[in-house]
């Protein structure tokens, strides 16, 4: 499956994060930085750019702000073909916490929204833009959207200077057809700009529907080291990269970093296949639920879990 | 994804334990049997059909054999919907071992071989037939068969007696658009007769393979417990019930016999998605070597056991 515009982005400590507030050591982001770089990764998404009015830094650790100075602890001048991410969250940011690019060790703002935020995500997307970045729209839960909904957003992004439009699977919910469905749809609507996919593993399709998306023409691909994430995690890098016979990729490095850091990892944070995962997945729910009931004392009972989420429908 | 004619088999006895020399207890064997009544599944293989002279009993346990007397002990006289499965590897019984259907509690014969076993393949699927079973016949390894060899062998079938043919993806190593094409040349070589579906899970594309084979009206459809088999193990049979909308089946007794037991199980037997495994798959090779790696001191060492598979080759 070669096709030299495909584009790889590591998003292991911003959405890795999501299942330890961002708490990495410096070490284990270096590690998974100078793996990206050696392996021939596109870009990395280190973590958010956010509003320190909607997070506490007593909470939450510094991949949720990337601050400059925080950022070149890490990768210096990053002078490599690696190039730097961070995520938006609409509502979670406000405009002058994201500096001029000429400013910043960033190379790509991703604009992450729901569907009813779609008119601020264009306009902060533009407004990175015009500050110099590389620029995405990630558009959230779209396994929930209305369809006049999504074309009315479709139509606004077509008339955008957003060059990226990411399809996200955020609650795992989607299999083939679906994505098929709806990367046609975004092509559609969305000719000229290059279409992306973000997938999660609830139902283990998360490589799979990377795949579908790869069939149909996506070109931006997210994935993660041993598909570290939120809940069931993201499309392992590691697999990705196996299955790409782009010859610039190489595994071994993502490899080093899974046996040296990631394995201790697992241990802390329970990301993966896990039953109250697969099950708000298949119901296709926002993984809240879930998250909730693993971190609680019974996480093991899933016939609870299951009793609780099935009390009018059955599975 | 409602069609009447989809069945599912439940493995997990059998497939699984190849990690284990099936040393299940009988309350485990029993709990599966009565999940999978409850649950609606079709079919429960519950082990091999093996002549002595091939294993011997201090070693493997005696869901290799399926003697009748250990089958009753589990499930009486089985007057219910499920029936029961074993399977017959070629090379490995003799005819002698399988009753006359009418002394025995097996509803069906799955006869598993290579593609040069062909011919005894259909030979002894026939001699099963003639015992009153039913049949199938599963081609292992299919993804390493020559085009020119796995045409003669389909010839061969589609004049047989066998009303049921398997694609298997043994190694793991096969994706969507690959199953497709096997399964489209399956079906144009075998007209009148039903494909089946068999998938292991090292790229995490088991239960997505599944679907793919659902997709392109595969209607016999294996699956275990948590996907428990040979290394990456199976599809999850847990998964394909909340993805199939047949109201026969209900997931919540699998749930049941999962966190009952197979949590724990997990502990002793390591199934699943591990980066050894995903190795072999990925390179289209037997998951011995990974097996035998995961066995060994240095199982985590993933760059040490990718060196030694990429002596020559580069992922």
């Amino acid at each position: 499956m070669f096709r030299k515009e495909i584009k790889v982005l590591d998003c292991t400590i911003r959405d890795g994060g999501i299942m330890n507030s961002w708490h990495f050591t410096d070490e284990y982001v270096k590690a998974v930085y100078e793996a990206c770089v050696e392996a021939g990764i596109d870009y990395m998404e280190i973590g958010y750019k956010s509003s320190e009015k909607s997070f506490s830094r007593k909470e939450v650790g510094k991949w949720k702000f990337c601050d400059d100075k925080d950022l070149k602890n890490i990768v210096g001048e990053n002078k490599t073909s690696l190039k730097l991410s961070a995520m938006a969250d609409i509502g979670r940011v406000e405009p002058e916490d994201i500096k001029p690019s000429s400013n910043s060790i960033l190379d790509m703002i991703r604009v992450a929204a729901y569907i009813h935020q779609m008119d601020k995500a264009i306009w902060l997307a533009e407004h990175c833009i015009d500050k110099g970045y590389e620029v995405t729209i990630n558009l959230m839960a779209v396994s929930t959207a209305m369809e006049r909904d999504l074309e009315e957003a479709l139509e606004d992004v077509a008339k955008s200077r957003v060059p990226i439009f990411y399809l996200v699977d955020s609650f795992g919910s989607m299999y083939c057809e679906q994505i098929e469905r709806l990367v046609q749809k975004y092509q559609k609507y969305l000719p000229g700009k290059t279409i992306g996919v973000h997938m999660h593993n609830n139902m283990q399709l998360a490589f799979s529907n990377t795949v579908t998306g790869i069939i149909n023409n996506c070109n931006m691909l997210d994935a993660t080291f041993l598909g570290i994430g939120r809940g069931a995690g993201n499309c392992p890098l590691e697999l990705l990269l196996s299955f790409l016979k782009n010859p610039k990729f190489k595994v071994r490095p993502i490899l080093k970093v899974i046996q040296e850091y990631m394995l201790d990892m697992q241990k802390e944070i329970e990301w993966g296949y896990h039953i109250p995962y697969l099950l708000t997945g298949a119901m296709n729910q926002h993984p809240r639920a879930a998250l909730k009931w693993m971190d609680g004392e019974n996480k093991k009972d899933y016939v609870a879990f299951f009793n609780q989420l099935n009390d009018k429908v059955e599975l």
